[in-house]
């Protein structure tokens, strides 16, 4: 597979992507489908969040009005106003899984969680309804704290016990663990038992901190590790691990946000992959010896976790490659305008345009 | 001393500061005495670097032109072309020291060295004419090379090997370790001889990493670590260790490469503060109980090391608590302006001006 010159993958499914509101999500939801992707996992953290069925259903309907062939799989988003009711409502609405945000750690997560505790009858709800549980797996920083020694570089590892505990707790509560980017997370993931899986974005295969350090581009939670972090994301994917899969975190900002900061001021966290995904995708696994594993990476892993299996009929994703075709600088509509990751930059892949 | 409402300090000098070329220096030269300094270890990082005695005697030259008041001591940048006879010959000319850069590692270091055997006459040179060796203790970062892990958050860590061999291989030779940002370091410094000395910056003092993760006006090499990390650096100074005192390593880098990063173009890396010296490390320090070691760690300590005792007439600068003052926005002079660190935010204490 690795040395043919075209890939046939079928019904690419992104476990883990920000569509936006307004017009900003009029630029970026179709942007699902040309990076290649016919599901899209929604998450919730607008503003305010999505945080019970009728919003979750308003929003599809939303983007479904944007572009209505990507399968779009809604979340809610958890606070103290979710009720074990609600979940069940969910569940019959369609709605699959419900995002937990720790309190203040990325984008729109003021009104993230503070312990798990509190949640344990939603969990048990979302236990007998089979609905998943989507982990941002970090602990707020506290840098006033220096016995805690808590920031962004450990922030993952130190939440891993929390997730130990409600996979203790929920053992038939399917959880994934969000966008890993530690050697800790992938190993504490392996060690836990079917239910737990755990997404990897196409940036972390990417980048080590080196590459957002002064780089607001690069700049995103959790922020991109150590070296042998990465190399731990990379061996997962050639293990083709199966409870190991993609969730791109593409994260769109309005290029002001991400390319300036005032003194006052950080840059918006996200990197935004959407457009170039799938291409993107098979170029990074390609870079590591992994190209025999991106269907199951991009597709079959995560659809079997999720139990949403590609139809018989599902759409194929075409990819060849191609030699100096650089990544657009930007996409634009209206007055909103996004700047890709790996922008003005080549990747050996493209998608074959349907006949 | 903790709770007066004025503060004498005896002959403030800051042992590490970038005080660049041209319509830049201009602008910055004047603000080490409008932080409250009266002497400035200057840094030979130009484009191209201070290479030889001439080129250290003509910077000079040009910096007492700008404010001939401050004193400047002189440092040559190690390269293949530094020479022992032109060790010898800096010495009679009055230049104090010599400055180490890992290739590539921080601003203006494209020059920088790759290792230190081939400039061991060199050394042997400096430690017989009592010359000071000034080392950024970093090691390149080697993303792609995911078993030495080396990336710029264990770069320091991954130097002290190599201060410690040039201690053991020359241990009359002064040695500084400049801008120490972890804990390893300042345990490594503390437990070599009293030959060998370490800076430490005021805003290694305020930052973590969380502080610079997309905050690109916080952003410097080294760049700020652990919450741990600065604790050690507080301890060290709370300590009064007679061998670490400031060096400030200010760097002003005009505001639209610290603001704004493209895709291609990362920020410029350094932090600026100069013109709030003095008072910003009396707020630092009294933040953490330490305000009875701000002479020591501005003045005393480092002058003690570099055999520079403030002169019997030596300038005392006063400083005032005060507040509800804020940290100018910016300094201008025709084309070139500078942000300082802390713009616009609060500092407890001011200079007073001199009658």
């Amino acid at each position: 597979m690795s040395f043919a010159d075209t890939l046939t993958i079928t019904a690419p499914a992104d476990f883990h992507v920000h569509l936006r509101q307004g017009a900003l999500s009029e630029l970026v939801t179709g942007h699902v489908r040309l990076g290649g992707f016919t599901l899209a996992y929604v998450m919730p953290n607008l503003t305010p969040p999505i945080k019970n069925t009728e919003e979750a259903l308003l929003y599809k309907a939303q983007l479904q009005a944007i572009d209505p062939v990507v399968e779009y799989l809604m979340t809610l988003y958890l606070s103290p106003e979710l009720t074990p009711n609600e979940i069940r409502k969910a569940k019959r609405a369609g709605i699959v899984g419900v995002k937990s945000y720790p309190r203040g750690v990325t984008t729109n997560s003021d009104g993230g969680i503070e312990s798990y505790e509190a949640y344990y009858p939603i969990f048990r709800a979302m236990e007998e309804e089979d609905m998943v549980l989507n982990l941002h797996g970090e602990i707020p920083s506290a840098p006033s704290d220096p016995t805690s020694n808590i920031c962004v570089l450990n922030a993952e590892p130190s939440f891993l016990p929390h997730l130990i505990k409600l996979h203790a707790a929920f053992p038939k509560l399917r959880i994934v663990l969000e966008h890993a980017t530690t050697r800790a997370a992938v190993e504490c993931v392996k060690n836990l038992g079917d239910t737990v899986a755990c997404t990897i974005t196409a940036h972390h295969l990417a980048l080590t901190v080196d590459d957002w350090a002064g780089q607001s581009w690069h700049f995103c939670k959790p922020v991109a590790k150590f070296p042998d972090d990465r190399q731990a994301l990379r061996e997962v994917v050639k293990e083709g691990h199966h409870r190991f899969f993609l969730g791109s975190d593409s994260a769109p900002h309005p290029p002001t946000k991400k390319a300036t900061a005032t003194p006052s001021q950080p840059c918006a966290a996200g990197v935004y992959t959407s457009p170039i995904l799938l291409p993107l995708v098979a170029h990074l696994l390609e870079s590591f010896g992994s190209l025999d594993k991106l269907e199951g990476f991009v597709s079959g892993n995560g659809r079997a976790f999720y139990q949403r299996p590609a139809k018989a009929a599902a759409q194929k994703t075409v990819l060849r490659r191609v030699g100096g075709k650089k990544v657009d600088a930007k996409w634009a509509k209206g007055d909103e305008e996004v700047v890709p990751f790996w922008a003005e930059k080549e990747i050996g892949w493209e998608i074959v345009p349907e006949a």
